[in-house]
């Protein structure tokens, strides 16, 4: 595997496989000093902490070692460089690159320009291939990915996450449930691509219509900058608080996830329930990474 | 020893046993693989070169490895993330947390979230334990801690790192002299704690009625935002000013300390002095760190 | 080797010995754990992207690790601590120092007050020693440096990199050719110095004088602040644009150079060309850069 640019290119067996490594890596079987030598530029170009702290942590746990630009306002883009200068640049430096990037499209762009193997950590309304596999993993530590019912809660249409947990699910004959605000119901294109793929979407009102029948409830957060006037957007907030009422009566294997961080979509009194797996993801994302560092870098 | 938070809760013999394996660290004599494979969180919610610096050198040293957010603003917290939440996603994906925060008893909250061992590298106006140490590592480099006359000389209300060592010296049964402008004085409940703990305290009108009789003097910062003009600023601050004039007649064994940076307080002629210990004092924070991490990792 | 401050007093024997080394360690020939417990500050007082990530990675390469500020603002610096202090104190936690400053003459400043070894990255219109080296390790890899003919275009008046290069490439008896818009021509005592080192200078009006009769031809960045006016400006840098038609006819062994970022002087129709080196040249950092902290490093 060369480049990780979107999960709509990594094939069901690829996944499995990464999903496999990671479990692995979970239980300790890894070789400390797999990447020892190596050095992974991570290329932020706009912030985001948990990716930034887990990829840097996850090369570091296989020996490998971090450079990065201080900010993006200290770097030479300030100068006026090229995305295609800096990833020409930066691949004479290190032996692979995670990319970061408020543009969608940045990271298959870079991919043609480096000179060693990029991943995708996010580039605008694109892909986050690393997220979705955290998630799946964290999904696949409760229970088998096959045929389960996954429910999406909040904001579907811009949320990049959703999208592409929802296509890598398609893989495995989910049936997905959504909980949307008017107006951030799922992109009719996506809708078109998962039918295609042979999943069924239902769409439901209210969550408390669909809870006792959900295996997995992903939340994401609805931002304010979304709606008109700031009532809207608290009462829609408040409509789409996770609170321990909402989660009486879910099934025994029955998980709460969400890509953090989180605002006000998930009453702190509910992290204390078992069913909480939103901290766990997190600390997903380092053997995920390890397990994707380790497929780029042979 | 699981957290690091405050110096108070740090018996005598813990100190001690810190203090010694610094000094063994000092002399080389440590595995410098003992931290392999180990990550340290820096998270420093509020800009402190030196600390942030040598704690990550400590970590380095001990053959560990460093990750931390590049700034504040480039964080989560700009999303809107409680501490809270940091805390617990951070303790996924590090072994430790070293914390600096502007707000007084953030490490005791964070140490509350966190499953992974928290040493308090300074909260607002609370403790900063390793510059305690660090300070009485470098007294006990030059002399024992036990019956020193120890001056504090400049602003003792406000001044964290004073409040702390004077605590801490109060273990070794030493005198506190203090010398300080008008209103800058140590606050009264210090002062109960000192008297409760058996410490003589002794206040001074001008340095050069106590300097020939002083162990230690501790020289600490003015702030300009102190005082309500320019001009009273000025002239205590040239009041408070250490030359090599006012040095004149100090005991042998006589050492002078600041916990950097200096702006005023200290003349440069007086670096050159054999009693200045300010640079051996910062580069002690090295030792201390390491052996402040080996106790909380195991 | 204690510092390594300026091109100018390294000798014609330690150049050759660095490029040697750096030769070595492109084909791999080098101890990997060369430098393992080591630690090098990487203070960086203006951001320089491509300088600080390929000294990281040298550092790295070698086994050693890096300790830096995270940002100028977020350092002491804002504190009021001045630039010697700093250094004292920083060399009290590495074992070496890369220096990157604004102001010219701060590295030599700060050598004075280091305890180790100190490398200057760059200050101000002063010298920038790694990036002399690595130009001439560029034009080693595809021609001895004796007697070749080396074109410099752009901003000669104001370009520090062109400076030190020159007068490196003095030592080999090269013949130096400029091609310089009005008033931004190499300044007279540069001349002087390269005159008195027997170097031989050829000014010429324009690119297609000369280019057939270059070895090398190295490109500068022109800034736009330079010039009274924009137009006078965007005139002035599409005459000095390189485009593939200016190159044809150039020698065989012809290379073409830029200290990179670029942003209009070379077109990047160019840089499919063998003779295009400039991203060879950023990637060469690595090797000259870990050769030099092997000097610094015993």
């Amino acid at each position: 595997m060369d480049h990780i640019i979107s999960i709509k290119e990594v094939s069901r067996e690829e996944i499995d496989d990464i999903l496999d490594r990671a479990a692995a890596i979970d239980q300790g079987i890894f070789d400390h000093d797999a990447l020892a030598g190596k050095i992974l530029a991570v290329l932020f170009f706009e912030p985001s902490t948990r990716t930034q702290m887990s990829f840097t942590a996850a090369m570091q746990r296989l020996g490998g070692t971090v450079i990065n630009f201080g900010s993006v306002e200290a770097s030479s883009i300030a100068k006026g460089e090229t995305l295609a200068d800096t990833i020409r640049v930066v691949s004479g430096y290190a032996d692979a690159i995670v990319l970061r990037h408020p543009k969608e499209g940045a990271s298959l762009f870079a991919s043609e320009f480096s000179t060693v193997p990029v991943i995708n950590a996010g580039d605008g309304a694109g892909q986050h291939p690393s997220q979705t596999l955290l998630d799946l993993f964290t999904i696949r530590q409760s229970m088998p990915l096959e045929g389960i019912d996954v429910g999406f809660l909040g904001d579907l249409r811009y949320g990049r996450t959703t999208h592409s947990l929802a296509f890598a699910l398609s893989h495995y004959g989910v049936r997905i449930h959504t909980i949307t605000p008017q107006g951030l119901e799922l992109p009719p294109s996506l809708v078109h691509d998962l039918h295609e793929a042979g999943t069924e979407i239902v769409v439901h009102e209210h969550i408390d219509d669909i809870i006792p029948d959900l295996d997995v409830l992903y939340v994401t957060r609805i931002q304010r900058e979304r709606f008109p006037d700031p009532g809207t957007y608290a009462s829609i907030a408040s409509w789409y608080r996770i609170t321990p009422e909402v989660l009486t009566g879910v099934r025994d294997r029955f998980i709460l996830m969400h890509p953090l961080p989180r605002v006000d979509e998930i009453d702190p009194a509910v992290d204390s329930l078992p069913c909480a797996r939103y901290f766990q993801q997190a600390k997903n994302g380092v053997p995920i990474r390890m397990a994707m560092l380790q497929k780029v870098l042979p």
